[in-house]
This record gives structure tokens, C-alpha cells and sequence, in this order.
């Protein structure tokens, strides 16, 4: 299969389960409510060495949240439920209740979910920072605490659904030159940014180090290391490297999602803005033969 | 003391020692580089319940970093060097070798630091992860590995500086309007932000929410909880309230630097713009009598 | 009428038609998008001083636009047609065409506009510029030519929609301080922001400055000057001041827009998101008595 | 001559004398006064079909501006000094008085220009729209006019130095894909924003589309038409064309300085970061053999 010229591989992406939390940030202004936002998913690119995945979602304006003012709808992901709890308690006390202005809605579950059966709630009591000054309130048909804090009353919710989504969603943009593939995958985040429920963990969205499970050379203490059939620079030295020869830049995007249906939308929409660039030669995407995950995207089903 | 009319309290800051580590991370463009930087240091406000407290230093111009391409230096920090380490394993590995382009440089010791006895290396094995295909080079004078990845090769160093910095140095800003202290805060942090050798680990730079130690009401399981003296909502029914009657939103910035002396500047150019904005009434500073911490910012001192 | 606390003074903003050109600006990114959009909608605040009122209407992801790229619809606004054919013209060559990776599509009529009588054709012709180089073609339905420049071909339409649009439809903000004032402003511009169809021409979106037709003092020779009644530092000195007691800092938005409904609907999302900060007084609009334009929004009917 | 492996053609840019106002524009935050001067210095990129050429210079923190407050310095350039001056009175009273917070100041003589002598003012009495409730001021030791508007008080120098600079320094980069010439672009743009004393007038700093003098097929009506010779995508199609077998993507970098000094400064911060990016294959420059202007930037000089 070939879009605008670039070869569409016959393969799939696999991907696993995850368990998924989705909040909504407001704030004063769109400029305090990212802020808060960026700063609450950071440190969250993959739970190999991050404590979570975390992301922006996407941005609702003031006229459709709770508290007619614009926030940043956030997902914090983990393998484990516990752990997502942990999180969320930790980054919403540290990093949003601090942040300027701001308030937090529980966006679970989501109305567009397929399967909402899993989805369950944690507690993650806030209140008690409130040290009894603090008080219950509705907004905007939400039950809500209200605590009192430095620069004036902090709002939010304290159950938050946490829900088996679908992690590891993902697609390789491989092009002429480094350029050309990093352009290709900014097109591909970009695209991908505006479709709801579902985040692209990695810094910008982006992914520039891949890894495979093991190591040739230090197996002893490494469980991971680069994927080096995949590293365009040491081709030349790899017999079975997977680059075209004509291909010495490669960037992959990582889509964690609320379900299938939204990684599958999202993967779709990032191949073929991938594909309006110039000097793109091909699109892969990255399994383990079945074995990692029950999800599976093949890129020829999402593009026909 | 009065500047531009506004009531500077005569009090001081008191802050701690705690180990920090600075690095410079580069790549093709700015945007990247801060990408990068934004990704490294988030979920890093404090680390009561954090990993790391971790933010941007400064943006570097491509004229004055090793590799001849732009770059950010960040800072991440801890009261332990072993969790220094560790959070600099996790973030370079995860949140920066996974960034489009980028290189890693070990910037302490800072040339202006004022004690460089207390500096000690750690290693941060990242070659490992090239797996044999890495290789040693020099870059601007540094040896580096350079390890092949998905989009090209990644370049970093392996040993970081850890030293005894300043955690905690800060100022409260006090204004008629919520409004008014946000506009003042973000004042401060805009002159903030171009001093070398110190973060504003908040969002933004920007603290909302204050907590005391320990709980009125919650105290057999809240370390912490909110300073209700300095909530400005509850101020009526707060008898020994710390804010004063024409102040309805008050703001902290909290600083870690490299040492005391940039601390001090920090602190200085922070509390001189926030009185450019009008409507602020009041600058105080956050200690505890003098029992947390060696050092004291006197606001007089800085100021006069 | 009374929303969050705030004064909705009983009045209506008067506007007047001005004719209206709409376009979409794609790229291969968002940012290089934006970009175009920024420098071809600058020096564009008011036809008093600027050549034109231009400014950006609103992002359009990938899988909406001609040509599956990113984009910015922006609109460019004056008096007379001939004016806004010539201001397209070089506004286009000058600072589109000239920006990295852009193409350039036709957005009027609007799907959604009133009264499409009114609209006709102005012809663009940038394809001279190819220097018989060009080439005719289609691109998601629409005719353009590609010309050929220094960064591959650019795409654009030559003939662009100009239409009778609503000009100046505005409210104002007072608020207790200049920062609350300013962070409602800024509420209100994000609130604006997402709905389709109109600007904010000034910067930011943001009017600091009123003025009044004539002077008191230097009427020889000033046409307009400062709107001394709605000055609040000199209210003390003028009798007959429109400035309340309380309130400390004003701004206005001003909004252009397609038709009235959108104006109206601008208006409305701006004025609630206002509200929604703390400190604000009170909502007015500006009128000439009806003199000067045949619209009028009434406040109290947009917020029933 | 090569600079990682990049060649660089052995030729030079010319440029042409220039008139050069710069002005600081500062506002409560960074961020308004980013605003105001991207207003301000919109439709700007060349005389030939916008009113000015304008951009902004660089970032000047508030410890060092005459407000204490965060500013931009921008420049407005025209080949005719009259002209500089109807575009500073029209630019500042509708771009930058309109925009929240902002002051201006005069920047001119710069401190390090070379030749001072050819310095002249230019008065924008902007004092006349404060209707005679103007008062004059000394801010930072600037003689300053106070104008009462809606947010309060906009202060301004009225005298502002325009001088003779220079116009038109320029250096082309050629990659093998647009993506690569792209990013370099970039890169370059990023070295050179830090330079004090030049702007980069075109969009984001980048020329997409260069042009000739005359037409050869529209020569009747067209002064200017495209560069064909430069154009990749019919490079086949031109027998003298100038564009490289394997070149795909080029972008011209155009500089406007105070001075030759800051313009040959500019040129080699911008090539070099341009040489840091992979597959850019030359790096060349605009001249007319002389005729057009006085002043030439050999390539090999700069990057001896």
C-alpha cells in the first residue's frame, strides 16, 4: 500500500492494556491551566523508568467545563491500579492544588468509551489538606471540595475512575533524513493532538530511542537496550538491520488511549499527516509477534 | 522598607542544603530542547511528593554550548545524592535520550559557584544501553559517548556533578486581587528566569498553595496541611491570620539555586519586579525561627 | 443584571459592516502554520492606524483542511473591498508565500453565515509570480495553482471571498485592579478563541487604550484621543468620569466577526468567562447612541 | 571551504543601507510585552509589499530595562527615514498603546553601533491623543510622556534615533530534503534570535520563496517573480539552474542590522548553526555582482 507516495507496511501495532485515569484542569486562564497540566504529566514518558505515562489529552474551552473556565483534559496511566492511585494523589497535591488558579474534574468515564464495565473509581482524598476548613460545593453538577489555600480556594473532585484502556498504541515514520522524519512526526503530533482520549506519553509526543527487550552484549544487567536493527547511523554494521537504505532518520509515536476504537483514530489520523511530507519513505509500526499485548492495529485495516 | 509603595516585611527566608545537579541537554532546534528540558524536570515541584525537585535554569544560545546547537540547562535536586543519581538515571534515560535530537552535558561545577569542595561525580551508565555499538568521542572538549539510536546517534555524557546547593529560598507576594498577585508572581518569575544557577521547581514558578507542618484537625495521619493562616478566603474566621485585610490573593515563589549568592539575586530581582505591578501590597518570606535551615535571606538585606 | 457577582450594566455595543476576507494558511506543522498566520495578520489592530483588521480565527486539525495539513483561518477585514483585494495581495505574497511549507485556501462563504448574498470574488493573482512555472491542479476539491519556490511548490486559490461582515462588536471589563482586569481579559480571549468565524484584531485580543472621537484640548489637529471618561488614574480629576469608585483597570474586547450571530455568540462566551474571575465590577459596552453602526448587542439579551 | 562536511560556496551576500528605528517595548509580564511587540513588527517582511521591514531584536530581562519591568527591543526599518517615522507613530499608537501594560522606550544610538554620526530623531508625539491629561515624567532617566488610558498609565519616549543601517544580509541554506533545509533553517533562526542589534524579517525568521528582478515570461506587468533558478521542484525543467542534483529544500535566512559588524556576527552564528544539522549539503549567499549595494559579506571571511 502507498499514501502520497510512501510505502505503508503490511504490519501491526500491539499494544496491551493499561490502566487509565483522565482528568480535567481548569484554570484562570488556557495559559495557568497548561502550565499545571504539562506539570502534572511530566516525568511520564514510560513506566520502564517513570512512575507513570502520562499527557495532555486535549483543551476544552470555557464554554464546555464544569467551571466555565478553559482547562487541559490530562490521562495518568500505569499497569497497576494502585499505582495509579498513588500517582494521581501525589501529582494532583504537588503539582496541580500548587499550580495557580487552578481546579480538577474527574473525566471518567469518558462518553465515548466502548466498554465502560471496568471502570471502577479511587479516592484520592485531597480534603484532608483543607485541615477542616474546607467544604463541600456543587459546580457545574459536580460534587466538589472547596479548600482554602493561598491564593484563594482550590476546587475539585476526590473520585476519579480509573478504566482498562489500551497502552503501547504506536507507528514508525522512516524518511530520507533526519529532518524530513522529525517534520513528519511533529505532522503526526500535531494531528493527533486534537482527537480525544488519548495522550502520546513521550516528550513532544515523540519518540527518537527505541529499545528491544534484552542485550547482545551486556545481557547480564540490562533488560533493555537500544534497538539497534532499527539505529539508521550503524546500518552499514547490522546484517539484519530493518532501514531502508535510503533511510537515516526514524521517529516513532507512542498513543496511549482509552480504548481501541481511539488509538485506532489516532494512529490512523498520525500516519497520514506523516505521509504530507516530503522525503517520507515508509510507515512501520511495532509488535512482538503477538505475543505482548491482545490489541493489535494493522495499518492496512486503519488506512483502506 | 517601601518599594514603589509596597510594604517589604522585615523578616527573612530560611532555606536548607540539598544536593543538585545541573545539566545542559541540546538538540537541533530551541523548540526541541525545551521539549526535552519540560519533559526531564516535570513532577519535580518537591519532592514531598516528588521523586526529584527539578526545573529549567536557563536557555543557553548555540554560540556557547559544546556541540554548537541550542540548549537548556536544567537542575535536578534532592536532600540525598543517591536519589539524585537515580532520578537522573530514570529522567535522562526515559525523558531525554527518548527526545528528538538531543545531547546531554554535565555542567557543574558552575564557574560561579562560590564552594566547589562539596562537588562530587555520579555516574550515569547510560552507554550501556548502545548495547556495543556505542563509541567514546569528544565533543566541545567533553568526552561523550555516542550512542546509536532510532533517529541518529545520542551523544551524552556519563558523569554528572552533585553538590550542596540552597533548596527553599522564597518570598511571598501579597496583592488587593488574586489578579493582581498572579500578575506580580509571573513579574517575578519572568526576572527569575534569566539568572543562572537556580530553578523555580512549581509550576510555572509559581506556588498557590502553602502548607504548615503538621494538622489542626487531621493530625493523627496529615504531616501537612494547608497554612490557613495565610488563606486569604478564611481570613474572618481565622483569628490569628497572617493576612492583611486589603489582601485577597497572595502568590510564594520558591527558589533553588547553586548557592546563596543566587539565591540572594534571585530572590532580589524577584521581589523588585513583583512591586513594578500595581495593587501589590506586601512582600513576606516563609521561615521557621530559624530551625530549619542554615541559611537566612534577610529581606532588608537583599533589598536595601 | 448580575453573573458571579459582576454588574452587567443595562447597554449595547454598537457595530457597523465591514467587509470581510476569511483563508486558510496549512503548513506542514501547526507551528509553522501559525507562524504565517501571526506575521500576515499583524499590524492589523484597528483601520484608524493599520492597513487592515486581521487577525487569527481559529486552528483546523489536519483531517479537516484541503490538504491534510494543519492550518490557521484567518481573516482580513476593512472598510472597502478594493482595500481588503490589495491588503490580500501583498499580505499574501509577502508574508505567506513566503513562509516555510504554506498553502493557502479560500474560507468564504462561511458554512455558517447569515446572509451570503453579499459575497463576492476578489482576484488574488499570485500565480504570476511562478513566471509560467506554475501549474493548475486540484487539491481536496479546491482549484489552485502550484508555484514553484526556493522550498519545493507553493499552493494557493486566487480568487478569495469578500463579504459584508460586522465589525466592532466589544465589551468592557472593570475590575477592582489592573491584574484582575487584565487576567479577565484574558479569560475572555480564550473563551473567544475557539469559536469560529471572528477576531479579536487587537493584540492579544486585548484593547488597553480607548479613545473618543475628537479632543477636548488639541481638536485642531487630533481627529481622536484618549477616552479620558473611562481613564481610571484621572477619574478623581473628571467630573462626569464613567469609572466606578472601585474599579482600577479597564480593557475592552473587540470582536469581528462573519455575521451577527457570531459576534453575538463571541460576545456572550467572552462576557461569562470574564465573570468567572474574581475582583471583576462590572461589564459595559461602547455605543455611539446608535450612530454608528446598525448593529446592536444588547447585553442583557445575550445573557439570558 | 566545509564546515561539517557541509560546503560552503565561495561567494558573498550583499546588502544595502538601510534606515533603522529600535525601540524597547516593555509590559507587566514577558508574555504582554511578547504580545505588543509581535503586533507591532507584523507585516513586515520587506518593503517590496509591506510598509516596513520590523522584528523583534531580542529579549531584554527586567533588570535591565528603564521600568524594571521585561521588554522586547524591536526594530521598524524602511530605505526612507520619513517613512521610519509614520510607521513608528502609526505602529506604537495602534499596536503597542493598544496592548495591555506596555511603555516604550527610545534604543538608538545602540552602544556598540560603529557609526553614530548618521543618527538622527524622529518625534512621534504621541503625547497629543492623552488630550491634555498628559503629564511629563523622568522613568530609569528617560524623559517620558504619562497618557491616562483604560489600564491605566502608558508611558513613552517620544524622540526616537533612526539610523543608517544595513538591509539585506542574507545566506541561503540547501539540504537534501525540504525536512533537513528545514530544521537547519531553524537552527539558525535559533543562533541568530540571541544576536543584540538585527532582526530576521520574514516569517519565524525564514524565506521560503526567493526572488528575481523582471519576468521572463510576464515581463509586461511583473517587477519580481520567482527565483526559478532556485526552485527545486523544476530543476529538470531549467538548464542553468542553481539548484544541486541533490538538493530538494532550500531557505534563505535575510538580516536587517544596525550595523555591518552585528550583520556579519548574525551571518556566521547562523551558518554555523545551519552546518549543525544533518544533510545539509551548501550553504551559499544573495548578491547582484555588486550593483545593488555597498556592502559584502564574503562567506569565507566570516567563517575563517
Amino acid at each position: 500500500m502507498k499514501i502520497n507516495n510512501v510505502e505503508i507496511e503490511d504490519t501491526f501495532a500491539e499494544a496491551f492494556p493499561i490502566q487509565v485515569s483522565r482528568l480535567l484542569i481548569t484554570a484562570a486562564t488556557e495559559y495557568y491551566a497548561r502550565i499545571a497540566a504539562t506539570e502534572a504529566t511530566g516525568f511520564g514518558t514510560s513506566i520502564i523508568g517513570c512512575p507513570a505515562e502520562a499527557g495532555i489529552d486535549c483543551f476544552v474551552p470555557s464554554s464546555k467545563t464544569p467551571d466555565g473556565r478553559p482547562g487541559y483534559i490530562i490521562m495518568v496511566c500505569h499497569m497497576k491500579k494502585d499505582k495509579v492511585k498513588e500517582q494521581l494523589l501525589e501529582r494532583l497535591g504537588d503539582c496541580v492544588m500548587t499550580a495557580p488558579t487552578t481546579a480538577v474534574f474527574n473525566m471518567l468515564p469518558f462518553e465515548r468509551m466502548e466498554d465502560k464495565t471496568q471502570e471502577k473509581k479511587v479516592d484520592v482524598r485531597l480534603h484532608f489538606f483543607g485541615d477542616g476548613f474546607e467544604s463541600k460545593a456543587v459546580v457545574g453538577g459536580k460534587n466538589v471540595y472547596v479548600i482554602p489555600i493561598m491564593n484563594g480556594d482550590f476546587v475539585c473532585e476526590e473520585e476519579y475512575g480509573v478504566a482498562k484502556g489500551v497502552g503501547g498504541g504506536n507507528f514508525f515514520i522512516m524518511a530520507e533524513t533526519q529532518g524530513s522524519a522529525l517534520v513528519a512526526a511533529q505532522a503526526a503530533v500535531d494531528a493527533i493532538n486534537g482527537i480525544e482520549g488519548c495522550i502520546m506519553p513521550f516528550p513532544g509526543g515523540i519518540v527518537a530511542s527505541g529499545s528491544k527487550v534484552g542485550s547482545l552484549k551486556y545481557s547480564k544487567f540490562m533488560k533493555a537496550s537500544t534497538n539497534h536493527r532499527m539505529a539508521p547511523t550503524i546500518k552499514s554494521k547490522v546484517p539484519d538491520t530493518q532501514v531502508p537504505a535510503n533511510v537515516n532518520g526514524i521517529y516513532e509515536i507512542v498513543i496511549d488511549g482509552v480504548d481501541e476504537a481511539t488509538v485506532a483514530k489516532a494512529m490512523t489520523a498520525g500516519i497520514k499527516a506523516a505521509c504530507t511530507i516530503p522525503s517520507v519513505v515508509k510507515i512501520s509500526a511495532g509488535n512482538y509477534g503477538g505475543k505482548l499485548g491482545p490489541y493489535k492495529f494493522e495499518l492496512y485495516k486503519l488506512l483502506q
